[in-house]
């Protein structure tokens, strides 16, 4: 068990370890930590890993900085020269809470980022606010198409925030049907994943984790995971591959940025991971209170609801990651032994004192 | 087969015998044959009976106006007066589009309007002027949240369509893993659902389409149709979950709107449906040319990309049913049995000719 504050404190003297500058540091610490607190370890610290790898890929410059190449009283396309993503990602969200604060919204294309962390995290920044907050990136491809086998299109997730009182609802979701990280627990554990997650190199379905994850690894370009509604059209297949692609042209459309396919393509060069992001303030459909009230009545509502049977309590989008935040920040946070061990391990390289 | 203008004449007949204006009956006859035009019946004439029983429930009002009872530079609120859903529609969108023209984007939360056709039809006139274009609806309800059983969203749909030269992308899909209609095909044909379409009155997953229908048809409040990723949340279900609740709070939430589960509550009254409109300029993010042109391209690497085994064609949002009202244009439109009869007996009942 180790504090937020401490875990904040530790990841950013590993980043300015690793080379980071100190605002980006703590940026990417706080993105990282948050993550962890409210139980979505697969965005948390054990991503150190990841960035690093980014870093010896050459994928991230840590030098660079975010540049507007587009503006409008409500929009901006940014190029971040293959910064860091939560640099990146902190310059275009605060201009888009500035152009909705001013005429009521702002929306924000960026090409050349890199990964931004828990998508959720920049969304919720403008339900505070009073506003309604979206953000959308591509990811390093590792998903097909309905009726296609190529690792074409990535995670993609959305992430949207709408105000509503003291408990704001936060969709925050990959359209595939699970994160990459529950097929690499069924690998590590030796189980069978459940059809409708993946497919094998001839675009079929397949429950061998074993596979999946070994041929993501190898970068076999044929085979990948399933978008939400799984194989095929039967239940709905077509629309989850349809949210990855509209997450897709919202990112790299309209930034002039690398589609999902063509990200991480050369190392040396930046990733070229995209985004989106938007503000729009609720007064513009009328009284802020009004709708707000009205928002939280509408999950009140569905909140106590009758209960399938079996079922325990019905959860409205956001609540589980905000009750867990609010324990880790009495408690502490309990990470998982890879991770702890992945932080004494930077700890012993960089001279730092780690108790996890 | 009965050609396009034809059927929409027809149409439009029929409804100003049931008491439309002719303003109204025009825009909701070409929603309705658009529809049918593009391959999809569940929103075509056949919903002229539906219509119908709308009118006797007292739940449209044909000499309401619709009222803007909210507005800025970039957004407003409408009240559709319980009127004639494309009639409002066709007002929120027409303005959207305008505010959209002036000052780059247009956003319109809508209150008590009716059903308003297929959704794609308002995003896709934005593409068609080179802007983003957005839809959303909440329903009557008939589809329960993860771990409840009570049926309480709509199918709620979204729509978005993206400019991309001559090809748009347009998706258009009911957040539930299949239109109701499927369901009716299913109890129709004696045949058992896959698993993830619905659930029983108890909120478990059941392949028994007569029980799914019947209780629909019943109110039965309990059971309904599940959203993509089905039941619980090992494919995602909450996520399909998420999505039909965001159309919720778009729609419902920022109009002081009905919620789904408050439509079509009192015969006599409104339905109440809730809708959500948006518009937004390709040159808020640089040259309109250059990002259709890169948007297209991401497509076109999509729709080339290799083949899962036995598959014969990977689609992009829209194609198929571009396609499919081309076709429908030159060589006029196949009706099933069942709506041939019912044109033929509002044929007899009005005195119009009908030959489908």
């Amino acid at each position: 068990m180790i504090s937020y504050d401490a875990l904040k404190d530790l990841t950013k003297d590993i980043l300015i370890h690793l080379g980071y500058r100190p605002d980006a540091a703590e940026e990417t610490a706080r993105v990282l930590v948050e993550a962890d607190a409210r139980g979505v370890a697969s965005h948390g610290v054990a991503r150190l890993a990841f960035y690093e790898s980014n870093l010896q890929g050459g994928f991230v410059d840590l030098q660079a900085d975010p540049e507007i190449v587009h503006e409008t009283p409500l929009s901006l396309t940014i190029d971040g020269h293959g910064g860091v993503g939560p640099t990146v990602s902190r310059f275009a969200m605060n201009r888009c809470l500035e152009k909705a604060r001013a005429v009521g919204a702002g929306l924000a294309a960026v090409r050349n980022s890199n990964h931004y962390g828990m998508a959720g995290l920049w969304a919720e920044e403008a339900a505070a606010e009073g506003m309604i907050g979206m953000a959308f990136t591509n990811t390093r491809c590792c998903s097909i198409v309905t009726f296609g086998k190529r690792s074409i299109l990535g995670t993609n997730p959305i992430a949207v925030a709408i105000p509503a009182g003291e408990n704001p609802f936060l969709l925050d979701m990959a359209t595939t049907t699970v994160a990459h990280g529950k097929l690499e627990v069924c690998d590590r554990r030796n189980r069978e994943m459940p059809l409708g997650w993946a497919v094998d190199e001839k675009g079929r379905g397949t429950t061998d984790a074993h596979l999946a994850v070994s041929n993501f690894k190898k970068g076999i370009p044929f085979g990948g995971q399933l978008f939400l509604g799984g194989e095929g059209e039967t239940l709905g297949g077509h629309k989850g591959y349809g949210l990855a692609l509209l997450v897709e042209l919202l990112c790299s459309g309209l930034s002039l940025g690398a589609a999902s396919a063509h990200t991480f393509e050369k190392k040396g060069e930046p990733s070229g991971i995209t985004h989106f992001f938007a503000a729009f303030r609720l007064d513009l459909f009328g009284k802020r209170e009004e709708i707000e009230a009205h928002i939280a009545s509408i999950l009140d509502e569905i909140r106590h609801s009758d209960l399938a049977e079996g079922a325990e309590r019905i959860y409205v989008h956001g609540e589980k990651e905000r009750e867990s935040r609010l324990c880790a920040l009495k408690e502490g946070i309990e990470l998982d032994d890879a991770t702890k061990e992945l932080l004494g391990a930077y700890g012993r390289r960089f001279g730092l004192s780690v108790t996890v």
